[in-house]
């Protein structure tokens, strides 16, 4: 033997050491030519390759599968530990993927000490795209809120399922099922389009196996199975690449909080502390509901008292409240998120109720996200007026405690708020439309105002035709003045067609009203305009003309913003880029205005001539504009 | 001529040079052996050796002064620079003074061409404390309002003026000039002390020489002097000395936004940019009044057009606007509040309307003062619900435009309208005791919450016992709670004896209603008790035991917060250090209600027994609290 083949050889013994070591168990790799599925519940269902975290948490569920003992034959896989849980019927193993593991399938086998042995086949899929090319939703777009219920019924088989819980269909009930579907928003991404959105934010859509009032979606009970009565996981994909393919995104509603009290780990649950005050729930004794005090996420002096009630407590007794402080809880969460977006091609999460789960754990969610799609998108949902709780949540913000969000977008109910105020009170000193100039000019307080979403209602509150009290003119302004702001917008479906809750104003059943048109035999078709009144063929025409104008503006998107304190019943707002002004104007008075235009000359317009957004008229920027009554005025320099 | 003498001449001239260097112009000193004050007037009237800053500007005002040439013999005093104003009739000039350089009086010469000599004595003072002993106010202060026209007439004599403008005198008026004067305050120091105040920030007291509404002060018409109708300046000498024998600290209030239209400067003003929209003034032009559109000082937004309007906008056509952006003004104003604070040894300056002057330089005012005095305490005006306003003027607080204030203390007109809100509106989820909850939250915002003043009303605003609608015990709540928080509290005058205006609410001259007692055949004696109700006494006595206790409770002053969300009608503040707890509840049901204290257990308390600081009685905290109705109790452990 020669010294180099010796050398040779250590350098060979040294390589095939260390992949063993890289593979663990998997000293020998096996092929998989029969799928098995002995296990009762594995999730996540699969997994992909080429992750940067290469850990990935397997909930097992089956009889007794505590006893069992793991392993897995698969080059660079390997089991790390597996976890027995507090109930003998769950397993939690711990895997390691290495880095260049390739895509394919495996078996994990369970062997009992009587010598039985389950089988699971397990798939590891490559990824579908760059981490980096799933592109987030940001103040380039316009989103469509759905409730797919209440949208439009594209199947009618599906309408109810024998085997869930709720198997009515009634659309005279307000919170009964009315049958709107995944199908029924694949077939009118055509309109969705036209309007001019470019993202869809879909009411959640997984399996709400509840007794009643399953329509809304948010008591899941099964994380990882499209409710039939929507559809299946294959129509969500469907819908998520015939969307793309018209340049619209696909937001996923999701709930890190709670589950629906029918979920299926309600019936034996993994841990002692896998939901919050389990131990109640199972003794039946009472439950305390969370306080809703949430300004004890930030309040310095709150007591540990209102911090627990907050966090711990219940959203409602049927929400049992997930403890997000439980690492297989946490995992389970993150892995879950991150299975949708892979699954789906998602543009963005919008996260339910986020002020109620553990917010060290919402920061370690969102990070994790943000870590492996850089350029995704989540806004979370808090419900508040005030600037302070806005510009808490948002990543970047220095925050006193030292709390570090990875959220990128928030939700603006203050200034939503503010809109209707402004347009709702009659001018004064401190009424009226000083209500939307000082709160936009509480931006200052935000790390990104064009990242927060804005919007003149949602599927919680009254729609903005009943709140701005069936105004017409009123409602224009305030969504032209909303879709011309440093913000990302959203509307919710029907705002275009002057939907209401006249009849009984927040009621939320009647909030996410039927879209007409949606369901066959419909006498009026909002997709088609069959049967619109005038009125609300304006609106429909107006919004689209805004939508498209904002769709490809940059001064909109990216613009420096500048406004004018109000004057007279009116106020100027001016978004500026290089090349493109975009000016809103809001005329309150009953009468025509004549504006001396001397006070806005900073701006630089003099001069220039602008076309009207809506009317496609030009104006020559000179020494005043005549405003009409009431109403709002969208120019651009763009013509 | 040996080399060492040699060396010792050069040596000698070296210095004497350096020497001449130091002194400037004053080559030879003189000794002053008589007064002289040939110049009109001279600003400020004198100096003081010893501050960091060596630099002094001196207004020399005087028929054609600016053709003289000025010099000074006084050893480490030269004139740096004489600088022409816009009026021949200034010379601003701008004096070094050394280091080391001793007290005593100089003659300022100025020579005409003509031969024409003018000689002004002036004089430098020994400071009368280190800086480092000039203490502010903070949160172990309570401080007392006066409007000094209004709350006793010491001095009868000094009630007209027959110099001034305003020549009569008349109680029933209650725009007109009342009487009240520092002669007055010095009288009732006893009173204040008793009461258990250890602040007293008295409205302005120099000459306001207008033809009408001169009693409110904040039209001043000369900066370096006392109204005579208030008195002298030895008068407010000897007030600020006598408090201070009696641990009690003055407050000045301090105008740097404007002065009275009759100021004596009007009449000539030094420069062309004095005060803002000057040439209007003498052109006799519409005035623009300040837009009064305080956001556009954070705003990102606003234009300019809002920007110059707010700052450069009177803040009444009898109130010219001051310019500070001219430097001359600036150093003005600066040196004119360090006149006050070395002339009265002042404990702190309360600084009005503090958004309105230009903000650059009001933080350059207050870093000037503070940089003097350390341990100062400046209190600026916003008169804000927006706790981002609040937070963006406060020292340490980090503001997105870079904006770094001076300012120790800002106002907390939002936790104000939130006591009143809490109390006034009935329970339910997001009103009442709600507003004070999470209103005191937003601490998590502020640099230093208990840095920042609270009140329940000002000169400026309705009573408290107005606002909350005459009703006791609201009241009563109202003021042991804001007295129990992290914060310094103020109190207006006779807020003790439930003074009201509900003959005209909000009514200013109604608000500044005469304390009785203060005038000499007052039916009604308030210092004395004689003639007050039942009610007033007995808010009074209240009011006394709560201030007298805060005056030695650290834990008021500067223990831990925390607080329990409002519970059936109740709300739960504590103040906790090492060894004293303060326990601050509120009950607003009409009912006495019995309070299961387990919720509070995180306090520690269980077993320990506490004061009730008004009846003196005992409790000792276990398993339940029984609350009277529709009231507050404050309990220590301090027995």
């Amino acid at each position: 033997m020669t010294k180099l083949i010796h050398i040779a050889l250590i350098i060979l013994i040294s390589v095939s050491f260390s992949c063993k070591e890289k593979v663990g168990n998997a000293k020998v790799s096996e092929v998989v030519t029969e799928v098995k599925n002995d296990i009762e519940r594995i999730e996540p269902p699969n997994w992909w390759v080429g992750f940067k975290n290469q850990q990935l948490q397997l909930l097992i569920k089956h009889p007794n599968i505590s006893e069992a003992k793991a392993s897995i034959k698969y080059p660079g896989v390997s089991i790390d530990k597996a976890h027995k849980a507090d109930s003998p019927n769950y397993l939690f193993l711990g895997l390691s993927i290495a880095e260049h593991v390739k895509a394919g399938q495996f078996n994990i086998y369970f062997d009992f000490k009587n010598g039985t042995q389950l089988v699971q086949t397990y798939q590891l899929k490559d990824r579908e795209s760059e981490a980096a090319d799933i592109q987030g939703f940001d103040s380039s777009d316009a989103i469509y809120l759905i409730t797919p219920d209440r949208f439009a019924n594209g199947d009618t088989s599906n309408d109810i399922d024998v085997n869930l819980n709720e198997k009515t269909i009634n659309r005279a009930d307000d919170y009964g099922r009315h049958g709107g579907d995944i199908k029924g928003i694949i077939n009118h991404l055509d309109y969705i389009q036209e309007m001019g959105f470019t993202q869809i934010w879909s009411c959640p859509l997984l399996t709400n196996d509840m007794p009643e009032s399953s329509y809304h979606g948010y008591a899941m009970t099964d994380f990882y199975q499209v409710d039939p009565r929507f559809g299946t996981i294959e129509e969500y994909q469907e819908l998520a690449a015939k969307a793309k393919e018209k340049g619209i995104g696909l937001i996923m509603d999701q709930v890190a909080n709670h589950c629906g009290s029918q979920h299926w780990w309600m019936q034996d649950l993994p841990f002692k502390d896998w939901v919050n005050q389990q131990s109640n729930f199972e003794t039946k004794q009472p439950l305390a509901n969370s306080n809703h005090r949430r300004t004890s996420n930030q309040d310095l002096y709150a007591s540990n008292r209102d911090k627990t009630e907050m966090t711990e407590g219940w959203f409602s007794a049927r929400m049992p409240d997930l403890n997000q402080r439980n690492p297989f809880m946490a995992n389970y969460i993150i892995q879950n998120s991150i299975w949708w977006i892979e699954t789906l091609q998602l543009s963005g999460i919008r996260q339910d109720t986020y002020p109620y789960p553990d917010k060290m754990f919402m920061s370690d969610w969102a990070g994790a996200i943000m870590d492996e799609y850089p350029n995704f998108s989540i806004v979370g949902e808090e419900w508040s007026y005030n600037p302070l709780l806005i510009a808490y949540w948002q990543k970047g913000h220095e925050n006193k405690d030292g709390y570090q969000s990875n959220l990128r977008s928030t939700m603006d109910f203050a200034m939503q708020n503010n809109i209707v105020e402004a347009l709702n009170q009659e001018e004064s000193w401190d009424k009226g439309l000083v209500k939307i100039y000082e709160g936009l000019a509480n931006d200052f307080a935000y790390a990104s105002p064009k990242d927060i979403m804005i919007f003149p209602d949602n599927h919680d509150m009254s729609r903005i035709f009943t709140q701005l009290k069936g105004d017409v003119p009123n409602t224009k302004m305030a969504l032209s003045y909303l879709l011309t702001l440093p913000r990302i917008p959203q509307l919710y479906y029907g705002t275009e067609i002057l939907m209401d809750d006249f009849a009984k104003p927040g009621d939320h059943g009647l909030i996410r009203t039927d879209f007409p048109g949606g369901w066959e035999g419909d006498t009026v078709n909002a997709f088609s305009g069959e049967g619109l009144t005038d009125a609300q063929k304006d609106m429909q025409s107006f919004l689209k003309k805004v939508l498209n104008y904002r769709k490809t503006s940059a001064a909109i998107h990216d613009g420096k913003t500048m406004h004018f304190a109000p004057f007279m019943g009116t106020y100027f707002l001016f978004r500026v880029i290089e090349g493109e002004t975009v000016v809103h104007i809001i005329n309150k008075n009953k009468t025509p205005m004549t504006i001396d235009l001397k006070r806005y000359e900073e701006i630089g317009l003099h001069g220039k001539t602008l076309k009207n957004i809506i009317s496609g008229e030009t104006f020559k920027w000179q020494d005043e504009i005549i405003l009409n009554e009431r109403g709002s005025l969208l120019l651009t320099t763009k013509l």
